[in-house]
């Protein structure tokens, strides 16, 4: 997805947001700003929008001094997530269809997001354990079942820290030796890195690695070889978050997304109402190479 | 009032919207935006947000090649608000207070104001007619009555066109000869100029002068000297809408401001929720120098 026009002035209402969260210094946040006033004029509207969201968040770290100023956030939802897991993991065994529950929970945790409205709430993430079932939801859980089934090489590619454990349900369910997690290569925003994958229990089930990269979402550019080849090697990728779907909605590559809409260009994007969880499957209609398309095509209906 | 980090991304949302109200080419509009992208990252937080908006619609008036791209858009409401003001009269003449109704619909008619929040709808300006009584209002219209009583030379300065047919109703009783009101010296928005004067009938009944600058507002640096000079001499100034409080509110002139509070900035800095017909009184506290300060101060209350 390209950056859109509406995409400009929320650059600037997540670069203060996002200042005022790491400094009180209004000098500092000015200077931010303007740095990110700067980017902004010259850069090329076809990339998406992710991209300037890395240099806003390296502008914030070099002008702060501070290497990384989510990280106290981080470790609280991290350990929040850990506490309500096994009530989570009850309810997912306890449901009709323990699958489909996994994957609304998948998609309700990413409500764990400082990047577009700012810090999330504890009670939010108290509430998504509770009341997954009753969100609204787009999409077929199913044809991804049925995608997990066929796959040799499955890449994860994780969103933020504190999603990743509720992520833990779904990949439960996957082959754990066929599962491959990604993380970000460095710090930005709450974005889940290595050490946040070992927080969430998920070093020691499965391989992580990580994309080489500290920019939100998986603009390949950004990323390392490393992490491109096995983007380009997995059989099926499910991504999450609404950066990695910027990122890679035009995608060749067998990509099932996972997202909560959270900005109306996404929602008009997606034909989706904001607010939705939404599981969308990549790439559509002609372009679609996967082995099983009429089982794959239904998730994106 | 001085620029806050909150106006940076404000700019940019009033930016797109102008853009897209004056053209439909997607690579103009994106033109005007990387212009106040640039402007804006180089830009004096101390000056007024309006000396801002001015850079933005000189950016679009030069990048669409449209000197006045509101004129149809002030000839429309012009002509609506010329419809209403027999009923609108009717009902001033026809109050308790007609003077204090008169205050409040020429407050009221703020809201025909292109800047903050787009085009406004014509209903709303059907419904300050028969609104404005019951609308929330903060001020003391006699302190502004008892100034108006003592004052020689009154200035008015005028904000949009449409809501200056409003305004009438307030100029017609005051004594015409004491009057002046000042337009803009050039289109910027839908800021009144001297052919919107003329068009709402004022320049037959008073004097109006331009004060030489197309930037909204009054920040006096952007004004004419002889401008400068009327404001200077002049012994009660009522200054309409937002810009002119953005840009005067620190003044040690005589002041009374009558606005719409349309933004978390000035709802912060006149401590009145959002949607407020204001009516404030400046200079407040120790630099009151009028010649009335018990009765003036009762409007700042």
């Amino acid at each position: 997805m390209k950056t859109h026009l509406e995409c400009l002035p929320c650059f600037l209402r997540q670069a203060l947001g996002a200042a005022r969260f790491v400094t009180d210094d209004e000098a500092r946040q000015a200077e931010i700003l303007r740095q990110v006033l700067r980017a902004a004029a010259e850069m090329d509207l076809e990339t998406p929008p992710p991209v300037m969201g890395g240099k806003i968040h390296r502008a914030l770290r070099e002008t702060t001094g501070n290497p990384d100023p989510y990280a106290e956030a981080k470790r609280r939802f991290t350990k929040l997530a850990l506490e309500l897991l096994p009530e989570a993991r009850k309810r997912v065994r306890a449901a009709d269809d323990p699958w489909e529950a996994a994957v609304r929970i998948a998609g309700a945790a990413n409500v764990i997001d400082f990047a577009i409205r700012g810090a999330p709430g504890e009670e939010s993430v108290r509430h998504l354990v509770e009341g997954f079932a009753e969100m609204p939801f787009h999409g077929d859980p199913a044809a991804l079942r049925e995608a997990v089934e066929n796959a040799e090489r499955i890449l994860l590619l994780a969103d933020n820290a504190g999603e990743i454990v509720f992520d833990r349900l779904l990949l439960e369910q996957m082959p754990a030796d066929r599962v491959t997690i990604a993380v970000k290569g460095g710090p930005v925003i709450n974005d889940a890195t290595m050490e946040d994958a070992r927080a969430a229990g998920l070093t020691e089930r499965f391989e992580v690695i990580d994309d080489g990269s500290d920019t939100p979402g998986r603009a390949l550019e950004t990323c390392s070889p490393e992490f491109r080849r096995r983007f380009e090697e997995a059989d099926l990728i499910l991504a999450k978050g609404q950066a990695n779907y910027e990122s890679l909605s035009d995608t060749a590559r067998p990509v099932f997304f996972l997202l909560k809409i959270k900005c109306p260009v996404v929602a008009a994007d997606t034909g989706l109402p904001m607010g939705t969880l939404a599981l969308l499957q990549a790439p559509s209609g002609a372009r679609r190479k996967t082995r099983e398309p009429a089982a794959m095509s239904r998730a994106a209906q």
